[in-house]
């Protein structure tokens, strides 16, 4: 196994930023989200919500740090529709995480594992790999994620 | 009271129109609703989906009989973005219906009842009504509402 | 191991009954389904929608055998407010369904699996059983459901 | 009429819990929010989300008091698949609450009711009570509802 | 070309106030969405949530200056079913806005421009009056829309 | 300009297949849309959905010409989680459509036009020539999509 630390941690610097869209093409919506996480965004993510009038519009959501906000809102303002946006502070507490690779039928795979307070949390298989190997070998996907599973069970992890 | 009766039937002739949309702009969600139910749909509703490549997208939905379909068509096609559209039929059965006037405070206002088999199953206050009588006498909506509802269960409706 | 057997078929006599609610109590929506679910539904779930006027409904979907029909509309219309419903034909594929227990650190858990033309795709431990175990043990859900599926795989389940 | 008094008031001292779940079963979700409630969190809620690669997501809000944020942090890492959580600081604004009985047909049910500045806002049956009514008594719920509101409009509240 | 000046700022003073809601009648919904605008409020918007006990609810959300929260707490609580609701601090960045005129075959329509650091980088023909031009004219509202565009394009707007 | 027809046409023997997945790792949704589309689906979506128990489930969609269907079933059990499916007839009302070129200051883009008994009822520009360009050329993917729509309108496209 090799292994890739993350310290766990909180940080108290975040800010979350939001934009009400009615008049966008939804089509554009995963291009500005690979432009904003290309540009340094912690996470985009978007949220169906009903605007005045009754028109369904999309709530664009961006989480970073604060000394980025200028960069995302050049953003935002760029690629979305928007003539405002509005952001709030908030805090990230995030895991320590280690990566490692597992052995399975088709090769070594890595599994992104996720600790809380020195203990084994979570773990997952990095879903890239495991989608170019059902596709390569021409297995069901969900077969590749589960052997991941079990094999990194198995060997017990590096608890 | 007054009466202004409805029949309870099944109607084997109705189709469901449905067209996925995501580079329609949603701000124009609500103008088409009402071209297409000035036309005589019967019903118009649409529902948040996801489609190819992430894209956030809206799925438009138009109850109509069948030989009102062309007309809907011409609506679908002159006012979204979509290159075409499917449709099934569908039965419906609708209740027999009744309005029926209670006394208010603010004056008499409509209630509407459905019967199921003879027997009355729903009965709701006309809500525009309600709302112009919570805007004119400077009332919450739901306090009017409410008192329809009660009234009209004191009264014991037309059972 | 213990075995419960069904048979892969089709079933072409199955409706989908559809009602638009935009005037009923949110609250009472697991109500509605455990009746519908208890009177013979095969399924019940809700579809968030936008109805016009820019109204936030729910419209409710009940598959159901043909033949039940009748009392599925009784239940809708005594216990929805709706005025009217709408149903289409469809047809239902259920894959061969074999349920087996497996041994875990906490006592024997149910698995179903899915057969698909004689060949296993699916298994799945049983949710009920997995959340009293974790309730019970203490232990996160998670980690007994992720349990019982590296069991099920290291027995190789019934192939 | 029985008497169980809240007062109005202001807490500035909670926060908002949120984490964005990508790769979690959705059957875990009410158990997820039954531990929460059970730890002592105020209100738990889910939304549908499109996250990163055009993935649906859920995304968990827990409302809290600080002083409780560890204690839901260690559930959510512990029930929940994700790597990381944030939170935000929140002020409430809660009602006064009162509960009273009120007589049915069949029997006492118990209605809460909301005062802001010592008006009555708000009333709403106890769900749970016109559930069990209901199912005890065979009527439809939406029946046992209204018959409540309209006992508890009749008396007049405790206003 | 007609000016209209607004200045692009940030205001630090604002809040958002959330009511999470599973027991109130949706049809009320665009009523309360235009008292709260009327009363002050920058923005309101929904989100629908899935709540306790897998109830669909709605979250309304105010956007509006923290002096003016007092107004919209009183119309939330006399016009929704809450018991209570939250606010949190954020801060609002608007572009500065530009309202000119442009010629189209079924006379003048305004376009509302955005300039972000003296730039312009949106422009949004005025909905209600495509909306009006479409209906009198008897022209597709997207074909009014597309024209209005071309044209604003074509002269270059105010840059 | 250059020409590529399609003609305008129904199609009778399309079916809609769905599957209520409430168990399966959100995660895999791109990947089995892609399976679908390769496969020959016409178009594959996800609704957001409430299934029984208050859990948050996803419905899928394929539809599909019927001599597909054995097709579709055999990847949506394969790589979903689901032990049923269900489809209904449905007919599909396709536009006439042709490709044309326009010039933009960064080169050529396609614009594929619809047509509704020989009127040219819409037109939009290829999504991803202009995100290629956007991103090539370093421009708002916006301005990009604006410009071809400009530049097809002036032209006058081949009505």
């Amino acid at each position: 196994m090799e292994f890739n630390h993350g310290q766990e941690h909180v940080d108290d610097g975040m800010v979350i930023v939001q934009a009400n869209l009615d008049d966008m093409n939804p089509e554009h919506v995963p291009y500005v989200t690979d432009r904003l996480l290309e540009a340094g965004a912690n996470d985009v993510y978007w949220i169906p919500i009903i605007m005045k009038k009754g028109r369904p519009g999309l709530m664009l959501n961006v989480l970073v740090e604060e000394e980025r906000l200028g960069q995302m809102e050049a953003i935002v303002f760029a690629e979305t529709s928007t003539l405002g946006l509005r952001y709030m502070r908030a805090s990230c507490h995030r895991l320590g995480r280690v990566m490692e690779k597992v052995e399975t039928p088709w090769g070594p795979i890595t599994v992104k594992a996720g600790y809380y307070q020195g203990r084994r949390v979570q773990f997952a298989p990095e879903f890239r790999e495991c989608e170019q190997t059902a596709r390569r070998h021409g297995v069901p996907l969900k077969e590749v994620y589960e052997e991941v599973r079990r094999a990194y069970s198995a060997e017990g992890g590096r608890r």
